[in-house]
């Protein structure tokens, strides 16, 4: 009898990027992992692959569902994910937690639920931190959609934090945007509040066995019915009720985004939106490097901050000659 | 008798930016005001004014008021504002707008009840709108708080939205933290999830006379007392309960805020926190007119981005190519 202790087991080896691309492509489940975990990280090795991968994207459909914290987002996003796979798709979700850029920790409570519905079926579920990034979505927020994307995944579904500049940004990131709002939270007008009325292509309405929930449907018509006028071709957001109770109801919500991501596919929006999706992702990623630059310190900068602590340059001057537009002075 | 029409009336002249500065200086609230304007609206003939203008500040206290929607935090500014211009403060007051980067719009209902304490006292309240900036505060709201400095103002109060990236910025701009928490909001972890416990030099509790204040104050003291172990020297975050109705906590509430504001000017403290805002306010600043140039359009910006959306470059690619950083695609 051999007794295999600890030290015994062969160690891990780091497997390059590269190698992993093929696994990725072919859906296995591990590489995916570890390669969204390596863009997640930042690793530089990680760079080309993620390159590679990239080509083979854009097949997927990507839905943003976004509404403020209580909304019930992760419940609908479980709903989702079970209605889905019950229809063949294989689905992935990449859940955006909210973390302290301080003590780096994230909230992962919300996520334990989703648990039963991830692992029974063919969903790939991933919860990422936003920390660290400038405002918007993270980059490896749109690298982890790459990987599913090109693995094979769709729809593929971002569910974003509920407050702040995520909401917004998410119509940067999806084709077809959910805004789910709750009955009864104390405040009609929660979805203009957060800035998000305006970009869903789909309105959700949570807790549909609620009394309050037909008045926050109501509300929501009411507020479309004062937006722009639309001409016929154009979608006409549909607000739904939606229960975690009721498969009917999710059923719904499943038609009106499948029904959404057709209009995109038969008008010129879908092509408008890539274009869109492609736009914020680059200028995302040109903000991303610019700051790690920053942050592994730019020659000078240390002058330069004397120089304002001493009131001797103003911050305008300083930015400047740090990115080296001194004569740009006039355009500011 | 003369009638004098309309189009009789002179015209309103543009002053240049720079005759403008004496005025401020002056503490003049109409120059002050227009100077505030045209920051806001980021005109290039305002920035050798405003540089001029950086000379003259670093007198002010500066203090942040961030908590989530619905604690109070406008009430809590009237209340503030009132108790310190009673004992003479010239008091300054930054109000940020939650603000929609689609309608432009900014909700404005809070801001009313504060012009009774403003308009009958030595205090100037400006509301300004977040709209359009890259994450973190406005550099706009930085020139303001200048330009009231500069004019002696202090202390000067930014007040936060509530939401979002603001919440943690604001440490980077203030010198004292307030965070406002209410009591039953049915979370009583609001700050931690917001992100906002661990940047408060002082920590208010909105509605003293709910009897569920208490247990508030009491939760915040337990995560304090749960933080990291500090030495005898620092600074001891004080909780304090506070009620628009009631004039003894509230000054209370100033006692603790001056309290630390000697504190900062008796350790090494001020010097680092100086620091840390004209960190801050330099690389805001040069992100700001590094999406200025992006808005404006860089060469080559369609080229990329079509070779982005047919997957013959990916964004990070396409990203360096724009920033001239080719070379460094292994450092990405």
């Amino acid at each position: 009898m051999t007794i295999v202790t600890r030290s015994n087991k062969p160690r891990p080896v780091y497997r390059p990027s590269m190698d992993l691309v093929p696994e990725v492509l072919a859906g296995n489940t591990l590489s995916i992992s570890r390669m969204i975990s390596r863009a997640e990280a930042g690793y530089a090795e990680a760079s080309d692959a993620l390159a590679e991968i990239y080509k083979h994207t854009g097949k997927a459909h990507i839905i943003g569902i976004t509404g403020v914290p209580g909304a019930g987002k992760s419940t609908l996003v479980s709903s989702l994910i079970k209605a889905l796979t019950a229809d063949g798709h294989k689905v992935g979700v990449i859940a955006i937690d909210p973390s302290s850029p301080f003590s780096g920790g994230a909230i992962l409570g919300d996520r334990v639920r989703m648990n039963d519905a991830a692992e029974a079926t063919r969903a790939f579920v991933r919860s990422m931190a936003t920390r660290g990034h400038l405002g918007g979505l993270a980059r490896s927020t749109f690298q982890a959609v790459d990987v599913l994307d090109a693995a094979g995944y769709s729809p593929i579904i971002i569910e974003t934090v509920g407050v702040g500049q995520d909401e917004v940004e998410i119509v940067t990131a999806a084709h077809t945007v959910v805004v789910l709002s709750a009955p009864g939270l104390g405040d009609d007008i929660q979805a203009i509040k957060a800035g998000i009325l305006e970009i869903a292509d789909v309105h959700a309405v949570s807790k549909a066995d609620k009394p309050e929930a037909a008045a926050t449907v109501s509300a929501l018509q009411g507020m479309m019915a004062l937006g722009p006028v639309r001409d016929n071709s154009a979608w006409n957001t549909p607000v739904l009720s939606v229960s975690s109770y009721s498969g009917e109801r999710i059923q719904d919500l499943k038609d009106a985004i499948d029904r959404h991501w057709e209009h995109l596919k038969e008008s010129q929006e879908l092509a408008e939106r890539q274009h869109n999706i492609c736009r914020a992702r680059v200028l995302g990623t040109a903000k991303h490097l610019f700051q790690q630059k920053f942050d592994q310190g730019i020659d000078g900068f240390d002058e330069q901050l004397q120089a304002v602590m001493h009131r001797n340059a103003d911050p305008s001057v300083a930015a400047l000659a740090l990115l080296g537009w001194e004569n740009e002075r006039q355009g500011q």
